[in-house]
């Protein structure tokens, strides 16, 4: 893979120009299929599971949808770049970190991704910038669709799709964006807003999917079961519900421009820009804070002199992995911190 | 008084040519003297005082040392104008929050200072910049010479000049230097340098003098008493303790330029000039915590694109007084703050 190039590809967040991009930044459906007459990737060796690696990749060379994706055979890479693809979103933190034989589809614009052996024996997703989960998932089943016709799917008339975790069983789909919340996060609505939704069948998630913390007031909602809804009503569902809390942060946004909030806010903003344009050592978890301000002060129309797909592109590209695979080693933190702070001054001070 | 001139001309800090001006930003040298006959100020009713005021103007009037001076009589000087005084040393705490009929004399340079009824009858003041202490004694001499010859000062041949606070009997004299002392307060030898003083005869006091807290790791050292040596001796004590603490903080400023402090100390002067070029709300405490930070960076060679002598004035300017004289009005906490880092801003930005 060439990882110089992927860097400064255009990706779903940077591009920003998705429908609702002031709070979503991105759209995802994951689609989650097993093979017919075969255990669990987990209970494979991994002669069977290379079986099921080869079978899956040969059934979607033959597709429209993938027959141009390139495979990456997991065991095979370095553990940065597994790092850096997970930080893309391209594979799962487990995958990035167990040992299998297990690999990735991608496709050229990096908008499919199909991971193999993982939790189950097919992980399909689709991405799309803002709040855009049709386009996601007319996609993801589309590429669904010509694989099913080349692989024999393990499907119960009944329940469904059959998974490994009972909660991904009957549509095998998980569909979720990722929000901006910096202003619920300010007025410290956030809790309350995240609390409610678990009534409506849906779950938020830090920034690396389950289990991970929230970084730079960035949010993951996602449907919390796949079960005894069709795909559309899924859909819909969170849909209506991204669409719910967008409007709860633009009101609490609207709210940080009143006179009394306005200074506060725009000292927050400002002084995030000031510790970027000149820190000499910054943590990823403080970047992605200050990143959060400027985005905010952007959504804000605070005059910070900067582009928004910019913003975007440094919560990307200053994820640990990113940074090393950049750098091309392993780095100490203390150098991580280095350099992290420089590629962010670089970025901010270069002509756009 | 005409405010607005003070805030623009050169100041003992802001001149910066002083010799040791690395660490050393001003000398002062003051004397206390009493009338014979007379009690203290504080036994006197408000007639009294005035009498004391008079005899003590229409004295000075007569010197060549203060008979360009300009008296303020602080019954008439709003509470603002008496802290802007005090922020700028030229009458003590005390004489700018307590009434009475009290005045000063201000030489046309700035340099000399005479309060009539503070806790003594005269307290004569002379400044310097950098570690300068004998020509500060130089002229504070002068005036005293000159003073002495038309005033009858209350001296006894044993113990010297009569004060009303015992530390100051004998000479009258308290030699003292603002040093400005960051890389210790860094390294965390301040405490250590600080508490061996007391064995010296000497003591540090915060910014404003005795009881006030050290801000922008500025500390004031003079003599404790002035009992028992000549006024030659407790200069030459307190230039040799300054001359020996200046040396630590240059230790202390080489050891943070070794290869492992100095990212660290570079991440912390470039945080600090990024916050004051684009915070919109400062508070005092924090803006003297970035000046220091920026002053030590320079002091350091760090390429930070601001003269030292811009920061020493902004130490000056952003005091609590100095911003609301020159506002024109009270203000409340946040409004100053405000002014505070627009004023900031304004000057760090402006053409050199």
């Amino acid at each position: 893979m060439n990882w110089e190039k992927i860097f400064n590809e255009p990706h779903v967040w940077s591009e920003n120009l998705g429908p609702q991009h002031d709070v979503v930044l991105s759209s995802r459906i994951r689609l989650a299929r097993n093979l017919i007459d075969r255990p669990f990737p987990a209970r494979l060796d991994h002669s069977a599971q290379k079986q099921v690696l080869h079978q899956v990749v040969e059934a979607a060379a033959g597709t429209a949808s993938l027959g141009d994706a390139e495979f990456i055979a997991l065991p095979q890479m370095r553990k940065l770049e597994r790092q850096f693809l997970m930080e893309r979103h391209l594979i799962s933190p487990e995958m990035a970190s167990e040992d299998g034989e297990r690999g990735v589809l991608i496709s050229p614009t990096r908008h499919l991704s199909l991971m193999i052996n993982e939790e189950d024996h097919l992980r399909l997703q689709s991405f799309s910038s803002g709040l855009a989960l049709r386009d996601a998932w007319k996609s993801a089943d589309q590429a669904d669709t010509e694989l099913g016709d080349k692989l024999s799917y393990a499907y119960d008339a009944e329940w469904g799709f059959c998974t490994r975790c009972p909660t991904n069983v009957g549509t095998g789909l998980r569909a979720s964006c990722l929000l901006h919340l910096p202003a619920l996060a300010v007025n410290g609505d956030i809790d309350r807003v995240l609390e409610g939704l678990t009534t409506l069948g849906v779950t938020a998630r830090g920034f690396y999917g389950e289990k991970s913390k929230a970084v730079g007031d960035l949010f993951q909602i996602s449907n919390a079961t796949s079960l005894g809804h069709t795909e559309n009503e899924l859909i819909d569902n969170i849909e209506r519900v991204v669409q719910g809390i967008g409007q709860y942060e633009r009101q609490a946004r609207e709210g940080l421009n009143n006179p009394h909030q306005r200074v506060t806010t725009e000292d927050q903003v400002f002084r995030a820009w000031g510790i970027l344009l000149q820190a000499r050592l910054i943590s990823y978890d403080e970047a992605m804070t200050l990143l959060s301000n400027v985005r905010l002060g952007l959504q804000l129309g605070l005059p910070v002199p900067v582009r928004p797909n910019v913003i975007n592109h440094l919560m990307l590209i200053t994820q640990p992995g990113h940074l090393q695979l950049m750098k091309g080693n392993t780095l100490k933190t203390e150098e991580r911190d280095k350099w992290r702070a420089a590629i962010i001054r670089n970025k901010l001070t270069e002509p756009s």
